[in-house]
């Protein structure tokens, strides 16, 4: 195994979680808060530690699958842990197991919280909190491959092992300008969020915390009652937001060449279908617990965009809404945003390989002997992506199944337990019942917890990444010298 | 389409039905009751209409896969329809869905009922109820291909049809004496269960209809209390004989020729693994809300089996035990009973297969070059096989999914819907809650119902000899004259 090229990439994302601590730092400065001062000391240690780390260079640059999952799984552990450090130190997380947990809710997107009351928090911590958000939507070591040059050309492995989706296309032929590309996207719209929030006239850190938890689809919010006490108005520009943060990046990298309508491809189109059919429902539904045809249309739209793009603000307690309302809330949990997004769950694209894979099943039971290939946008799909997406949705289902069941220790209702778990291996935020929108994850025990984090870290990194870390055969060759060959 | 060969087995089994149906009437003989004409009328009906049917002779005896899979799903839906007459007509269940659901249930040995009282029913209705449970759990279609000789070779596509598992295993070249040899052990392990209840002072019919109902792992009992005013012996032969008729029986054929080493093949041990760890935490777990470790032991036992054999009887009402209990059951439930037993849920030797898959899939990121076969009992699995259980378990989902959605519509919590769809999909009977041991599902709509009837319909017959009769490609050819060529 090609340790070295590991730990040269742990160190640079060491690196750039320090440069990043002093933002938090920045502010604990404007707010004359005295917990900057861990902020600080964390990104002075990370940033040691990574020049301590990146000061032999790998011995070689080359690097598989196996490697390339192995340095995700691992720079998010890395990350989550320095990053939970201030939380922990300066006493506003007295517990650890929570501080990591809010940590890895963080940086997965998740959005869960182990905090009764977020705004007893000083401002360098909402924003940190928030922040972790916006660093996880995209990816760090998508961000590292933005800036930083590594030659060897096997680098897409790390991008395919961070990136949500069942494939990754590279945009451009370079996967260091793909990189690029999609981060500048992703500023782009964080800062028309931004000053669309203004304009409500929401104040400047609340819309920065908003946005950064929008564009990462991530959930933390900065007040006790999410986006309850917020005006239409700003409930509208997230509800858009978080649709648009939801989309395949892919499909803005073409609009920008002003092909409109190859951008709405097959997995746009089923997002906006899915999300218009679930409005309608919920609407209907929720219509006479509301004010007015406006207020049920508005949490109608926030709570099915919040779920399906795994956000999870909440502009309404959605726990007291019907159960028909429930039962598609849930299942929106799962289907997730699309592939390539910032988004988590299962994802759109997954959905539609897996339904026409039972349509070709059942084509098979009536003619045996056709071969008929599995098509999307006109083009059929390679037989690896097919099996992949099985097998991910198959994992998927008994990591969940056990989940449950060891959450079930702890005593709770199997409402809480299901969708604790659906909620975090979604990367979604709220659940229903002891874990509804207006609860939180406190009250789980440290074992329950960590499962928690496990689910949430696996539903971000995409099951297998995360799952190799517990293989024996991924750790054989460790120390040999064994490069792979290209 | 070869439509005079579905018309030929159809004609056959409403003779079969036709004949069956004089039983409960001799029943209703014994004890004097008036409902006997229906049953005697119904019969005669069923034998006219099957002679009508059976009087031209196939034109062709060849037929693939899809007519067996048609063949199969319509037979299932003329016995229920032809089964539920009697209780209709006679009015003891005045609905006609109910009545349907009730046959469906018993014929899929599912064992959910909408009767809140049982013990109002006459004896023939008991008897029948009982019965259908016995024949549905082997299947008629293997009855007929047992008594009349079909030529044409092709037969082994109503035997995969109708049997359950991933794959279906000829135990002799004959198809037809595959399903004698079937038939006898079925037959001959029915008739040492009713001598040993007899033994344990269980009236006649209590022992008729109680073998019955374990034979076919259906469930409906003769008591409103299911299995709780029986004494432990009773319960314990009963306990036994599930675990019995939930093994593959294949086993008991490799066993006849005394090669009792060679019978425990993977999936059995995996079925008596998964069984006796349930039973021990559930064990522990039910302790202190028990009398005595035997109570605890024996209650623990009884719900292990009947649930993972899904047969549905309870000694218990187990909706009342502690949480951690009911996440077990709700797992049992989905893992079902060995393939090629007449037990129900995803079964044992498919879900050795997805664990097995996903063992595949992270040795490949570890090894991408390494082409490693899925093996179970030391040989390789046929890849069709790995590939249609994925295919049938994504299917699986994606109907539980849709019918807990149109089962909310309802209005029912979350956990009612939930566990009904995986008490019938998995032909179990009881759930949890509105459900539960101690209730029914008389209180759901009508288009619950006939949802729920599909369900137990599909999870009998595997889903897609079920799903076929939905696609429009399958009746295309229906009334031309081109047979399959062999």
């Amino acid at each position: 195994m090609n340790s070295s090229i590991i730990r040269f990439i742990l160190g640079n994302v060491l690196k750039i979680e320090g440069l990043l601590l002093f933002l938090p730092a920045i502010v604990s400065g404007i707010y004359v808060e005295n917990e900057g001062i861990y902020y600080v000391s964390i990104a002075a240690i990370c940033i040691a530690l990574g020049f301590f780390m990146t000061r032999k260079p790998p011995a070689s640059q080359v690097f598989y699958l196996k490697e390339g999952c192995i340095t995700t799984a691992l720079s998010w552990i890395l990350l989550s842990f320095f990053g939970c450090l201030p939380f922990y130190l300066s006493g506003e997380i007295p517990s650890f197991a929570d501080a990591l947990f809010e940590t890895i809710s963080g940086f997965t997107t998740t959005g869960a919280s182990i905090l009764s009351d977020v705004e007893a928090l000083s401002h360098c911590a909402l924003f940190w909190r928030s922040f972790t958000h916006w660093i996880g939507g995209m990816g760090v070591l998508v961000f590292l491959l933005a800036v930083i040059p590594l030659s060897g050309g096997s680098h897409i492995n790390l991008m395919r092992a961070e990136s949500p989706g069942p494939s990754v296309g590279k945009l451009v032929p370079k996967i260091r300008y793909t990189a690029r590309i999609l981060y500048i996207i992703y500023f782009a719209m964080t800062v028309l969020e931004i000053v669309l929030l203004l304009v409500g006239g929401m104040p400047f850190f609340d819309a920065l915390t908003t946005s950064f938890g929008t564009a990462g689809t991530g959930g933390f919010g900065i007040k006790n009652d999410s986006f309850v006490s917020y005006s239409p108005y700003l409930q509208w520009v997230v509800t858009i937001f978080m649709i648009l943060f939801g989309v395949n990046f892919n499909a803005y990298y073409i609009m920008l060449f002003g092909k409109l309508k190859k951008a709405f491809f097959e997995e746009i189109r089923a997002y906006f279908a899915i999300i218009g059919v679930s409005v309608c429902i919920i609407f209907f539904n929720i219509l006479n617990t509301c004010s007015g045809i406006f207020e049920a249309l508005t949490h109608a739209s926030f709570q099915v965009s919040s779920i399906i793009t795994t956000t999870g603000f909440s502009s309404v307690d959605f726990d007291l809404w019907p159960r028909t309302s429930h039962t598609i809330l849930v299942l929106l949990m799962f289907i997730g945003a699309c592939a390539g997004s910032t988004g988590g769950g299962i994802k759109v694209s997954r959905f539609i390989v897996l339904f026409k894979t039972i349509a070709k099943e059942l084509h098979s039971y009536i003619h045996p002997k056709s071969i008929r290939k599995i098509k999307m946008d006109g083009k059929p799909i390679e037989h690896d992506v097919v099996r992949s997406t099985n097998v991910y949705f198959i994992t998927f289902v008994v990591i969940f199944c056990i989940s449950v069941f060891i959450l079930s220790l702890d005593g709770k209702d199997l409402i809480t337990n299901f969708t604790a778990v659906a909620a975090t291996i979604n990367n979604i935020g709220p659940g229903l019942q002891l874990v509804g929108p207006t609860q939180n994850f406190g009250h789980f025990s440290v074992l329950s917890k960590y499962v928690l984090m496990f689910d949430m870290m696996a539903g971000r990194l995409e099951l297998f990444p995360l799952l190799i870390l517990f293989h024996p055969a991924a750790w054989k060759d460790l120390f040999t010298k064994n490069f792979p060959q290209k």
